[in-house]
């Protein structure tokens, strides 16, 4: 039985979630554009599942939902219908869904601020804040950073960046945050990107959160689903699976983080400190554990692991297309090539077991041993 | 049991599709991108549904295809990264989608050109060509028309329009063609639209068709997916089902086009000529029968014959948020408010049964009927 601990890159989904979905595959598969009352029933299905996956994180006076294909569309559609004028912010190490939006933006002749990130993979808040300025139309700082796990204050940082400029639009990619961190928005935060396959969803689902108040230009067009904010036919089986796997989520929340809490520590206790540096703060996720096996390269590890029964990553999965050989975002850390080289992140989800802690701690021990052998 | 003939708004998923693809919810979850064997397996996967998918109606050698969320999306794809420059061209009558996206193209600047419909909702293509000059960027003419179930000849038409411009970029929406006609797209189409939810598929999986010299710019910039054309974590599980679906359609597609040409003119034949006009051409697509009850309001005779145990639709599903109380194609073919107003659509699949369109037409003929009956 393979240990799958690479949750931050896609989570097994909820079978129970899935199985209270099925109906929509069977008996309500129907359009719920269509005039009748199953398509008017499917409608309302939908907007129950919106209600419930808001409610969880915001307020529903002030914020509301727009359902997407995924947290990179979200984010793009953020990205690309605010920030169309003067600066736009953000800081090294995001997501690529908003790196390359933003390489992008430049492109179309934005101008784009990056603040740096401390040591532990946040943003440094008051390097951030300085970028910004009268121009800013747009500012985009992730709520927990995909790597190292490490958490930004998003509503302090939103209300900072609303003092230096309130016309400014606040953004956060919360793919790493919802359905994890017991974090409500405050009114600051614009707009909220999120995922469902990080927690028990299918891929192919996600959502943009607003602020009511704000005009959402359409991101694509059409037959005006979503309040024509996003067009084309629901995701009927997706929606309705993502809402109860949800809902399995904000119920055992606050415990689950305190469980997945002691198992990273636990994880870390058990690793061998000749070999392993650890990169993740301890105020960071607790889903998450990024470690670096200096000397070794964390890709080679990762194999090793593999043939054992481990699963883990290095970095982003969604960086893997990408060409170069370093974690752009250990680099912004402050890290060496070498550190870099040896990243590793190991990711937990709420079905994650103590038994899989420690069995997992020893396979990474054994295998790192062997490798540092082999080369010394 | 409901007889559903509104086939064309969404159909029914393929639940032996469903079944073959269920591994991708349970064992096989694993985000394509991860570099572990699993992640490669995934991803192996999902390159052998997107040859399958493709081959069914194109060249391998001279086509690619990109997986997207829907067919609306694969729509925007093509008109925004194409049609950035001089005038675009296009049809009345084509999908919201389309129609829509060109509103915002005319926001943007570039000239819209839209040709007039044939009584049949086929595109006037002597029209059409006469709009295509050399500043013309991009062109874009759907396959099978989602209300009259008119086809165009987009071979055809991509051919006269590269005769014209050869720099004009051809694209179509087959959304109502894949899976339906025996046609193989020739090399003169460039972009072609396709939806998994019209053929068994799930909702939230569509894909782009591009001839392969043509550089696409992406539209979602992230991760770098499908060759960094559509980032996001692909939707795994409806892909798998998607190929299978289709697998089986394009086994059947012959037999299934005569066995629904003879339904439909079946369909047709049983109804009350002193009610029903039909505005479907006998070589449409069989999987759409056009029809005006004139006189009577369309959206009634839905709501009568969805009691009765009849599902059927009025124009485009896709089009019922729109404000305008007319079809907006009916209006576009030349026929007056009273037709358009008494418009409906049944739409058939691969799963209807002989039955099924004697009992739709039985119920429909007995609500026209009665409704005609109180208006008197």
């Amino acid at each position: 039985m393979m240990i799958y601990l690479d949750n931050a890159a896609t989570t097994k989904p909820n079978l129970q979630a899935v199985e209270r979905a099925r109906v929509y595959l069977t008996d309500n598969f129907y359009n719920p554009s269509a005039l009748y009352k199953e398509g008017f029933a499917m409608q309302n299905d939908i907007k129950k599942a919106r209600s419930a996956l808001l409610s969880f994180v915001a307020n529903e006076r002030e914020f509301e939902w727009v359902f997407t294909s995924c947290g990179t569309e979200s984010d793009n559609h953020a990205v690309f219908t605010f920030a169309k004028r003067g600066n736009a912010v953000t800081a090294e190490g995001e997501h690529s869904a908003i790196e390359n939006s933003f390489k992008e933006l430049q492109n179309r002749g934005v101008e784009v601020r990056k603040a740096p990130l401390e040591k532990d993979g946040s943003v440094n808040v008051e390097k951030l804040l300085s970028l910004i300025d009268e121009k800013t139309s747009f500012v985009s700082v992730m709520h927990v950073n995909n790597e190292t796990g490490a958490i930004n204050d998003i509503n302090a940082i939103a209300k900072a960046v609303k003092q230096k400029n309130p016309r400014a639009i606040f953004h956060s990619d919360g793919v790493q945050a919802y359905g994890k961190l017991p974090v409500r928005l405050e009114k600051e935060v614009d707009l909220y990107s999120v995922s469902a396959h990080k927690i028990g969803g299918l891929k192919g689902v996600g959502g943009l959160i607003k602020r009511k108040s704000l005009v959402l230009s359409p991101y694509i067009y059409g037959g005006g689903q979503e309040q024509g904010r996003r067009s084309g036919t629901e995701n009927t089986f997706g929606i309705m699976q993502f809402a109860f796997a949800a809902e399995q989520k904000y119920a055992a929340i606050s415990a689950d983080f305190a469980r997945l809490s002691s198992y990273r520590e636990k994880f870390w206790e058990l690793l061998d400190r000749d070999i392993f540096t650890r990169i993740s703060s301890e105020n960071a996720s607790p889903y998450i554990l990024c470690l670096s096996a200096k000397g070794l390269r964390g890709e080679i590890l990762l194999h090793l692991a593999n043939d054992e029964g481990l699963i883990i990553g290095t970095g982003s999965a969604c960086s893997s297309n990408a060409k170069t050989r370093y974690s752009r975002v250990l680099k912004a850390c402050g890290y060496d090539n070498e550190t870099a080289d040896g990243e590793l992140r190991i990711s937990f989800s709420s079905e994650t077991t103590e038994e899989e802690v420690e069995r997992g701690a020893q396979i990474l021990n054994a295998v790192a041993r062997k490798l540092k052998g082999k080369m010394n």
